[in-house]
């Protein structure tokens, strides 16, 4: 009941409108089933319109419905890692995790399918698309330790190998049934940031200096603190190395 | 000049021996340029043979063709890691990416097609081989571990984010170059090992019986011994942290 007291009015979608709509109905269907198991005809019926209709949007057919929705999935996913240049490195990092794994739980079929390749559908503009949301993060976290612009720096190399040891825990992870629960999942790719940062720092001047920028930032009782005073048992009996 | 002193005789090649020859050859091509560039012309001309022979052997064409050197290349790979249950671990890793990182640097454009993806041949079955090289692997490792036979270990989750770190690692190498020199890509490779191999045995038993047990073996002059002292400075000004 409407408190103007009349039923809601039908009314006619603008052009930007419909495609949302359309694209949202068609993310839905994408991100449950593999691209090859959606049709238009799904799409139609998931957002009441007729075929015709969702051609008239989408002339390209399926292939350009399916980019277009990646798209919009990848513009989702590069908003995951912006987050305010505040506050310890590691809070930072966990705050786009916990992003970027809810849309992996969410969108879970469709991301297996999207990294996993196998599709049905052109893969070169598709991989391209993905390729630039791995290359985005890099530079958002890059930019967050201070160290964007080095184009072939060690820092950039860990950086992006750390993003695709994300892309195999998150896939991992889907494929043993959503296990170890995500907060569990969240701290231990954090640690594992902490832990490839520091040891690149081992051997690189620039990452040394970003690391130790980073660690004077983290208090105590936050996830380095814990992390260092995880570590200092288990290699305790190593002092033969030192 | 044949010590028998007569010309080398014609030798009709055994079946077996024939396939091998044109899947070296086909191999070869596939290594230096994208699967869709090549022909099975070209590999006819460069076996030597005609191109209805290449047929006999692979009725199913440039796909089957394909699929078996990407088979053969597989083998190869998982040969890679392949290491005696001797010595200090970091030494038998860093002898298994110099093999695997010596066939990157070999089969640079194939490498990069085979795992880029944007393939016109059918991709599933050849990612199902890929996947299959990355269970191998990572199951070599878990039991260089003493670790193996755990489904879904944390320390496991370890080792597969590491291959894909490792893939990851190749693909930057060769997009940028082939820098830096692979010996030091190979050091830092053992590092990021070492460094997730131990943040996750902070929160892990298990993974911290193994890297405690990993750790007495290594000798203070090798990489373990190196990383420890070369890591303490960076983070010697974080005493705040313990």
């Amino acid at each position: 009941m409407s408190s103007s007291g009349t039923a809601p009015a039908y009314r006619r979608l603008s052009v930007d409108e419909r495609r949302s709509q359309l694209l949202l109905h068609a993310l839905d269907l994408f991100a449950r089933r593999p691209p090859e198991d959606v049709s238009l005809d799904d799409v139609a019926t998931s957002a009441g319109v007729s075929r015709p209709l969702v051609y008239r949007y989408f002339p390209g057919g399926k292939q350009q419905l399916y980019e277009a929705a990646l798209r919009s999935a990848a513009d989702h996913l590069e908003r995951c890692f912006a987050e305010p240049h505040t506050g310890p490195l590691t809070t930072r990092l966990a705050r786009a995790l916990d992003r970027y794994l809810a849309f992996v739980d969410e969108h879970d079929a469709g991301f297996m399918a999207l990294l996993q390749g196998g599709s049905v559908v052109e893969t070169s503009r598709t991989d391209a698309i993905v390729d630039e949301v791995r290359r985005d993060a890099a530079e958002q976290i890059l930019t967050h330790l201070g160290a964007s612009g080095r184009p072939r720096s060690r820092l950039r190399l860990t950086v992006r190998t750390w993003i695709a040891a994300v892309e195999a825990a998150s896939l991992i992870w889907l494929d043993e049934g959503k296990q170890p629960p995500l907060p569990e999942l969240r701290d231990w790719l954090v640690d594992h940031f902490v832990a490839v940062l520091t040891a690149t720092a081992a051997g690189d001047a620039d990452a040394a200096a970003v690391t130790r920028a980073a660690l004077a930032m983290e208090p105590p009782e936050g996830p380095v603190g814990s992390l260092v005073r995880r570590v200092l048992p288990v290699v305790g009996d190593a002092t033969h190395l030192l």
